[in-house]
């Protein structure tokens, strides 16, 4: 079947990017990787660093993990800070960003007639916690659905504005949706929300290292907290994200894990919560200089957008399937989701299943998941992709 | 100043432990390294382990991470329930003891009037989280005091039941206490407190691979939960602790994060907590194997405790101070707070300056604390030390 016939050109990946770069990664050279969004993929060079930190505690465990940790992890929280736009007074470590939206979330209280709310493209990590903290207050849960496609920002933004429930105290809403793949207008969106009084939460897993994050003009616009992974698209080890609360909230925000510092200000609250291996967190000093020395970051995300917009754009016409969000790309970031189509799906049982065979019988690594009724898969593009590993996937799914 | 007369014999180490095994870690020779419990201290060949699965990981993430992390985590978690006696279906990872109590305390819910009890050896994160848990309920945070000395077990376990208020809802109990450390008589508590009804939860943090520990027989005495940390006595790398929680109150207890398993049984449930370096469990089985292979565990924990209860007595005769708790070490562990004499504090602001003139004059690492207006060190011991060590810090307290 001749479907290249109908793809528009691959881009021209930079110098450096792609097979050139492969090796500074541990990733299996037998397996199109296009899934950099669900884990993130750790150079060997931040793998070393973290090995020499691992190292350098256990050679002196006390003196490293309890004299000398407030005064190294700031430096590692400096960075992240920075790298984001964000107050570092009021930048915490967490291990995930489900984490973090479970702290600020958790902390909060609700009173029956509240309503916790967040959209259809919720994380389902997110849907369960902020499900969990409704109901142990008596408020209610409100999942508000935006239906696919996406025909555009304005699109989008209008729908968001006439969904969220007036009654809302707490809404979280996503910078990039992990099931969809879609970049939500928040300065936008805040802006709008202001006047209405509504307690915004970012949930950014997906932002830092694939958006251009600015977090002092997301609490400007007035965004009450913001958590990003690091260990998706920033190089940092599993294990990785950062949370940063709103001054006039940050009193009341507790760690999930509560401990020593409860009582001190925020960065000192959050800044022990028990004994924990901390060398993915002291291991992002080089992470991001891994980034900006090996590809430079301004470079980097705009190579990843135009490889996945290249790449949604590519299977969407080769399957013959309804775009989730405009061919042009500009509701997307480094992922895209696409809607499979049903002749694919028809021969399994479940989304796992075809994942399976496309694993197992042609070594793409891609995930698959139902969403709304139908079949998606979401692929990421890094700087060790390839557009070939994108047409091979386009066949595959012919194949199966 | 001839102290040594007074000192009691020290024990003969068994064939192996001492010097004979240090280069098993990668503890700095130069530091007399008498602060096992603080964080622990991982042998070279746990590292080695996780550092392959790491290595595995990275080159293959979303295979490891996803599709068989639940088999891999569970070998782990066999072999960790395994170790303490429990239920495998009703054992949990969690990074740490504190992030444990936090689950269980914060999944519970309280009314004004009840009380959040616990005593004051307790660990201090424990107190914070238990005092926030009741804050947010309008409970009271109830902490009594068990004064120093405490005579026997038999004077431990009196005035425990004699101080529990009635109105507790939620007794949280050290099994051996974190400042003090004393191992609490937690078989007769939980046997005496069971007709009061009063819900208990045993903080085991340094329990594990320090006691023979039998958390089946502590839940048919009534306990909901026990949690202890394996990075301590256990061998396991930083960020490893294990949460059983008795059946009848398993369906109420969420993780810290709650996450996309929140609606299913217990040990799925706490089985996602986010993405998170997993590396730390998966070392688990070498962890417990190097104890066993290396030492044999009951021979570590009656060589380590030996050390320790001489160790007790040796700094008590030493500096002519209040025991703690009987010279015979019958409660005591692996660990001994021993009190300072008051004029080795008097030349120091803080407890923390009394720790860095051991540490930087003398080179001996080991925790010193205020605990009650006195100031007192606490001793481990582990299989890498030597009597020698605790007997230069006798020295050193008289020379600074």
């Amino acid at each position: 079947m001749d479907t290249q016939l109908r793809s528009p050109e691959p881009p021209i990946r930079p110098e450096g990017f792609g097979a050139a770069c492969r090796d500074a990664w541990l990733l299996d050279p037998d397996i199109a990787f296009l899934n950099h969004g669900s884990f993130g993929a750790v150079p060997r060079v931040v793998l070393d660093v973290q090995d020499d930190w691992r190292r350098r505690i256990e050679r002196r465990p006390v003196e490293l993990m309890d004299r000398r940790m407030p005064e190294l992890l700031g430096v590692s929280l400096d960075a992240a800070a920075g790298f984001v736009g964000a107050d570092p007074a009021g930048t915490a470590f967490m291990v995930n960003a489900t984490a973090a939206v479970n702290a600020v979330a958790r902390s909060l209280s609700f009173a029956p007639g509240d309503a916790v709310a967040t959209s259809s493209h919720v994380y389902n990590a997110i849907r369960k916690a902020l499900q969990w903290t409704a109901a142990r207050d008596g408020a209610d849960y409100v999942e508000f659905d935006l239906a696919l496609p996406i025909r555009s920002e304005d699109d989008l933004l209008e729908r968001l504005l006439a969904s969220i429930p007036p009654a809302t105290r707490l809404l979280v809403i996503d910078q990039v949706s992990s099931p969809t793949g879609l970049v939500f207008p928040i300065e936008r969106l805040l802006a709008e929300l202001a006047p209405r009084g509504v307690r915004v939460m970012i949930d950014a897993a997906h932002a830092p290292g694939m958006l251009d994050v600015d977090v002092r003009r997301y609490f400007d616009l007035g965004a009450i907290a913001w958590t990003g992974n690091l260990h998706k698209w920033c190089f940092a080890p599993k294990g990785t994200a950062v949370l940063m609360v709103h001054p006039d909230l940050a009193d009341r925000v507790q760690p999930t894990i509560i401990s020593h510092h409860s009582d001190d200000p925020f960065r000192k609250r959050f800044s022990w919560q028990g004994t924990a291996d901390f060398t993915p967190w002291l291991s992002v000093p080089e992470a991001l200089a891994f980034g900006e020395r090996r590809f430079g970051w301004d470079r980097l995300r705009a190579a990843n957008h135009a490889l996945a917009a290249w790449a949604h754009r590519c299977l969407v016409e080769h399957w013959g399937v309804e775009p989730v969000s405009p061919l042009e790309g500009d509701l997307l970031g480094s992922i895209a989701t696409v809607r499979l189509p049903e002749s694919a799906c028809a021969a399994f049982d479940d989304p796992m299943a075809l994942q399976l065979a496309l694993y197992d019988r042609h070594r793409i690594e891609v995930p698959v998941m139902d969403w709304g009724g139908s079949w998606f898969v979401r692929v990421s593009a890094q700087a060790y992709n390839e557009p070939e590993q994108y047409l091979a996937l386009a066949e595959a799914v012919h194949a199966l």
